[in-house]
């Protein structure tokens, strides 16, 4: 059978498709494993009514899909082991139910679950006024909430793809549009796509200025662990040319920034940021292992799509969200006016678009995680640039 | 047949609980009455588009209770007598439609309508900045809305118990979370219940902190009420240890605080705050009723769990609302700052619950309210303790 | 057949119509056409997600009207011709995920893409803070956001009627209410109905104060068209009294005011205010024609009912929205407070109404466009009295 596509949401039509699930029993057979499946669903009653969800199981590895919240990953599981983190906001909120606004503009909080949600498209830092002199002198401010608006904004077009080819590859596809008259158009397209019986799923996303006028563009992935890949003794390990702590809080823990402790009611967050060695195709791994060395999860991506990386590092205490944060991104997650200074905010000319993409993979054995390690460490030839304190390219005063 | 256990909403679920109707038809023999049903549906058009409403009726009485408003009670009838009121909003709004920082954080009064909506749980006064100091002399700052937001958040899982003992009894259970990353965490698991064939409700709410570290409470029961128990001449009966006017203009109507006039177009709200006496086993009571003395409602409450009673006096034209609230509270709806320093703000630690109850009475001949009534003023021994002015311990500067 | 009515919403109903069309094979047999249908449909996913759409199609001419944005008129279309803008954003968005007081309180623009929406109905200019002093010297102040609230509520009753008198009238009805306590409380019912195998459709509004206190109403078409009747070298026509610019960048236009160029990327909107002149019948005309005179607009409303017109010019890049506003209102859109001042705020007393209208024509041969151009030019006997600058009276400072 040939590739196979299959539309689960669109907008601009009257045929509304059902609830579905598709594997192996329609006909397609992927080699890499029998057991595939793709479920669309809508979630009913709470705050999550009306939120869709696409269960994508490619036999080993399954991660749920949320349209409605700007194509997120919510969770994952492999080989039963889950993916993702114990939010103390525990189902995913319909965006219709988040005022960004709300509580000074950390409004975004109210929805925050996920393992994986972008921040962006047109801003991704903090709330704050982002203020703007032209050429002429004039002056433009512009309220900003945290984390932007991508994460709340429902795909409007959702696609399946199933390719057998090799051992076969499930893709599901959104389209979500952060627009609006007088302010900047950005359409994007994302595709999760996970290969039969693998341990990994990667998100190919593109990003196009659909306006008339050229268009500030901010991305970063915040991807969220908790356990069992998070816990005491958990290791971070990156390739690292340059690393530095957020703030004066986070210079307290540089010395061991790549370490985790348990959980401790009431600890404030910490937040490191990094420039990362890539290899020879432009490529940078990090991996977050536990203790013992046989739970590991680790994430792939360019930098030179994505330069910049943040480490956010949140051990409270379970109940209040015990969880660390992978955060590869165009920029620092800083107020928007800081990274346009420091030359880390994209412009896109109209029609131009930007891609972005990693992946994610689950290790569950001593031997794939060393391996994943050696990787890393292979290309740590000098040591770190560690800084003590934060650096004015990375932090604002 | 055993007790009876339905699920109503279960968003964890997918198996979606179809609109449905459970009555005396499904064998089980409540002795109280066999006009007994509760119906569960979905309001569909306008604002009101996707709440839930379950009906409960015990054959007698029938009470509205809106798992998407956070367990309210929209409105009820007895012996063909409405219980409720009519407020310009005239349907239940649908949560997403309310924005509670709109209006300069008023705009909680966009969906108020309901007989029975709490205000709570983290905030329940005023819009305002509560600032607060810690030890380190850290000040935190936080905009806190009307009322609070439980009013507003659906409840993600509701279940219906039928127990058929002594005259049999309906109770519907609700959970609604209040939750959000660095914010307080506290879960209600709010149970409506009512005997079968009776003029009564009541309503059991567990606030508990599911966060981990210590969390404050405010609960305050806005319970409203129209015609006919409500009109000229209605009189308010309770047993007073001490009453004040909140304000400088509620000082004006001291001397009938406890007396209703009819609807006058343009007239300002009044409120009074109360301490009431309670009877030996900790229970208070407090009575409305008509100028006839034939429609009374009567309230019933733990002044251990609910030690602050507010009376609000909103006697506007019909069509603004004509309209008195009972309400009991952990405190008086002040902003949190002032309640706070008046001791009246409840701090849970991690895990630790707070119990709430109230119940509601509806009385249709003389000779029942006349026995309420007495009841009631059996407990003022003393006269009450009246201020012609507004005093420090209840109404903030 | 005699009139028929059929209900497509009834928010206090629990019969829920399903998704439904009616037309001629209903066996009402219409003389204007037989082509003429009525279908209501949920729109599914994305933003739209719940959107109800009402799409009226007299056998020439089709519009889709949105109950659930306050029965806005999305689009139409007229022998193939598109009548409406392509706005950034694409679908119509459901009133849950606009957020009024984002952006500063422009908010509003997130949802805006229709062909004609309502600016009101409490008030409908610009945000800002309307102050407002009383008798006694009392300051309210009030935050206003964007064009209103009345675009953003759904109708909570729609209802539709086909009449087979003469050419046969098809004609929707939406009831929807813009109410809060403490707040004015205004019902509009509005009815957009159409001849059968008509050019032509008309809007018929009643705003009802269902308050009990004098209330304010400001009410504005916001019409908005694009190609093919908007394009380089068209004109707008209309019998003028008085333009003036809105503000100093519109009067560097004010030369060619009626005239239009191509779309050009970042251009500023323009605004220019008018006082038109009426017929006999206290009716006004206006026209948008093209350049080559086969494709025009008109539209007729009464001077007494909406004396005040804009003409928005907004001529950017088509990715951005490449659009002119014609918009008839009781007021010009400034700030509430000088409206006020100017006397041109309503003031309804409790249960009074307020009755607007309009009338949209498209033209598709040179014949029609030239005798509504001819119709709307022989009321011009005096030139018009062309300001060069903002006038006191229509421009705030």
């Amino acid at each position: 059978m040939p590739v196979q596509q299959i539309i689960l949401t669109d907008s601009d039509s009257d045929k509304v498709p059902d609830a579905n699930k598709v594997d192996a029993s329609s006909g397609m057979n992927l080699a890499g494993s029998k057991g595939w499946s793709v479920t669309k669903r809508t979630l009913r009653g709470g705050p999550s009514d009306g939120v869709d969800v696409v269960d994508l199981n490619n036999g080993e590895l399954s991660v749920s899909i949320l349209p409605t919240r700007g194509m997120g990953l919510w969770r994952g599981e492999y080989h039963g082991i889950p993916i993702g983190w114990n939010s103390p906001v525990a189902r995913p909120v319909h965006p219709a139910l988040v005022n960004l606004e709300a509580r000074g503009g950390l409004g975004w909080l109210a929805g925050f679950n996920e393992l994986m949600c972008r921040c962006g498209l047109s801003f991704n830092g903090p709330p704050g006024v982002d203020r703007v002199v032209d050429e002429s002198g004039n002056v433009t401010e512009t309220d900003l909430t945290l984390h932007g608006k991508i994460a709340n904004i429902p795909a409007h077009h959702v696609s399946l793809k199933i390719d057998d080819e090799g051992a076969g590859t499930l893709s599901v596809t959104g389209i979500v549009e952060e627009t609006m008259l007088f302010a900047p158009a950005l359409r994007l397209t994302s595709t999760v796509s996970t290969e039969a019986g693998s341990n990994g799923i990667t998100v190919n996303d593109v990003v196009t200025n659909v306006g008339g006028q050229p268009a500030e563009l901010q991305m970063l992935y915040h991807t969220n662990i908790g356990r069992p890949f998070l816990g005491e003794g958990s290791t971070f390990v990156a390739p690292i040319a340059e690393v530095a702590p957020r703030d004066a809080h986070s210079a307290k823990g540089i010395d061991s920034f790549d370490k985790y402790g348990g959980p401790v009611a009431g600890l404030p967050e910490e937040a490191f940021f990094f420039e990362l060695i890539s290899d020879g195709n432009e490529q940078a791994q990090v991996l977050l292992r536990n203790a013992e060395g046989d739970r590991g999860l680790s994430m792939r991506f360019s930098t030179r799509q994505l330069p910049c990386f943040t480490l956010w590092k949140n051990t409270q205490a379970e109940a209040d969200g015990y969880v660390t944060g992978l955060e590869p991104g165009t920029n620092l997650p800083n107020l928007k006016t800081f990274e346009r200074e420091q030359g880390r905010v994209i412009l896109l000319a109209p029609g131009e678009s930007y891609a972005t993409s990693f992946e994610l993979r689950v290790h569950d054995t001593p031997e794939e995680i060393a391996q994943a390690e050696s990787q890393i460490r292979a290309l740590q030839i000098l040591p770190p640039n560690r800084h003590e304190a934060p650096i004015e390219r990375f932090s604002p005063r």
